[in-house]
């Protein structure tokens, strides 16, 4: 991975920053974020982190989580390189028709767009988080504990704790560096794992009770659903799914796993999840939505009974189309 | 982590070998034995690979897993460097009382004799794997393909895929370098997660749908149960509940695991797992049962409410024992 000559001038030659991840974020978003906000801070930048839906609990353990703001004025933006961090868009951002001095793009999406000033897009990379801890390499900036556990969990969540696909062997090279600066691979673990609360669990065990498996033609489903109403009766919300889609994967005849959650009354967040036969970004597409091969997603507005047999149609054309 | 000089020296000069490894074997005894058989092999060694109990189902994809043979005759052993491996003595590979012309002992487990003639015992390493790792490379053999994957495999299921608390950067880099060499980790992840029975999946949903969570004075229970109704109505068979138990431990609030498990009308396994606050060895020793402080279990017969209450009562005993 050769992080651009460009972007490290860049970042060494500029004063303020605003780094700004991706709506609904996982570790990698939060993660990287503020990893790469302490190493700018290290450099006596002046540096803030913006995510309009802020932290989620799970990863309220995360050295400086305090750092991210969920409010960032206009005026702070024009006078700030934004740094848009796994994502590539202002949309993605939720900073629609903001204006600002530059933009940067560090992203793993694949994307057709060419938004930012200066765009450092690696598809092959498994998490942003792994682009930032070469970019910090390339500053020259020293990785510490907190930058290391930031970065760590980044690359967990996003690698599966090392069992997707794009774990590679630069993802556990760099996974030994941070454990060397201080990264805590059990505790870490036991974080994302291990600390649910009863309210969450309880929520998984309601979605795993709706598992329909089901053939799109060769292809064998595993649908889930997650209604309003059952984050109502669990005292629950949209972050508490994360990784729920995962479960059904356990099962080796399914090649798709997909989850419907309800977003707002009729209208559902869909995701996907391909063993790698099948790609599901090609079936999001379909829709309007987007990912990668072995995970994508979109959003619609229907019944349930309507948005399954769409799906189920997609799969099966994109199963015939090869 | 040091390669003792005699033992490369004996591995090079000897030319006859029987690698043997504990009884109801798991991956890293399976996958670090064949990984070493293949690698002396490579240095033209004369080699055979003995587990008394076979390669479980789970690890029949590993390469060269058709080495490994349950019997093996006197007169070869007598003739033979018996190499023990994943353990330390000759009861725990199922071969008491058997003449060997030298043992050589690898381990990564505490103890107290000093059985063997060359003797390698390192406690800190999370898997005898690793120790295979580095000792492939003080022979200066090359680790191919099958090699990686036997190594890789061992490493994970040790390490919980990462997750353990005794995951070190050298584990990393090990699996790094192992990658390069051909491991692929979403491979050997998809065979030891992602290949359940959907029988077995419908039946941990029904279990999870069971989860109660009780105090027991100031320890927080997590209580699942598994009827022969559950087995018969899914399909199953009580080998198929291996590591249910975990599920309810992703909940941070709870310290004690517990799950019922019906053998015969109204008579139950019960098994336990703990955190560590609370040593459940000593709550299944009131029920005539035993194990570790961390997982236990006992066998009682009656009905489940009248189950559960003496199990609360005990936990609330032990933990007022302290």
């Amino acid at each position: 991975m050769k992080v651009p000559g460009e972007l490290v001038e860049l970042m060494l030659r500029e004063e303020r920053f605003t780094i700004a991840s991706h709506v609904n974020p996982e570790g990698d978003a939060i993660g990287s974020s503020i990893a790469l906000a302490l190493a700018l801070k290290g450099l006596n930048k002046d540096v803030r982190v913006f995510n309009t839906d802020g932290v989620p609990a799970v990863y309220g353990f995360l050295p400086y989580s305090g750092l991210v703001e969920t409010v960032m004025d206009g005026e702070r933006l024009k006078d700030s390189v934004l740094v848009v961090l796994d994502c590539n868009s202002l949309d993605r951002v939720g900073l629609d028709g903001a204006e600002c001095r530059r933009v940067v793009v560090i992203d793993h999406h694949q994307t057709v767009t060419d938004f930012g000033d200066v765009r450092w897009i690696e598809p092959d990379s498994p998490a942003a988080g792994l682009m930032v801890f070469n970019l910090l390499r390339a500053l020259g900036t020293r990785i510490d504990g907190d930058i290391a556990v930031n970065l760590y969990t980044a690359i967990a969540v996003d690698t599966g704790t090392f069992r997707y696909p794009n774990t590679t062997a630069e993802t556990f090279r760099a996974a030994a560096d941070l454990v060397d600066a201080g990264a805590d691979p059990a505790e870490v673990s036991n974080r994302l794992y291990e600390s649910w609360s009863e309210k969450r669990f309880g929520l998984l065990v309601r979605v795993l009770q709706t598992l329909d498996i089901v053939d799109a033609g060769s292809v064998r489903c595993a649908i889930t659903n997650v209604t309003l109403d059952m984050f109502r009766e669990t005292g629950t919300g949209a972050a508490d799914t994360e990784n729920f889609i995962n479960f059904p994967r356990m099962i080796g005849s399914v090649e798709i796993a997909v989850m419907f959650r309800e977003e707002e009354p009729g209208c559902w967040k869909v995701s996907l999840r391909s063993r790698g036969a099948c790609d599901v970004s090609a079936v999001a597409s379909r829709f309007g939505g987007g990912g990668h091969r072995n995970a994508a997603g979109y959003r619609a507005c229907g019944s349930l009974a309507d948005l399954r047999r769409g799906f189920l149609e997609a799969v099966q054309f994109c199963a015939a189309a090869g």
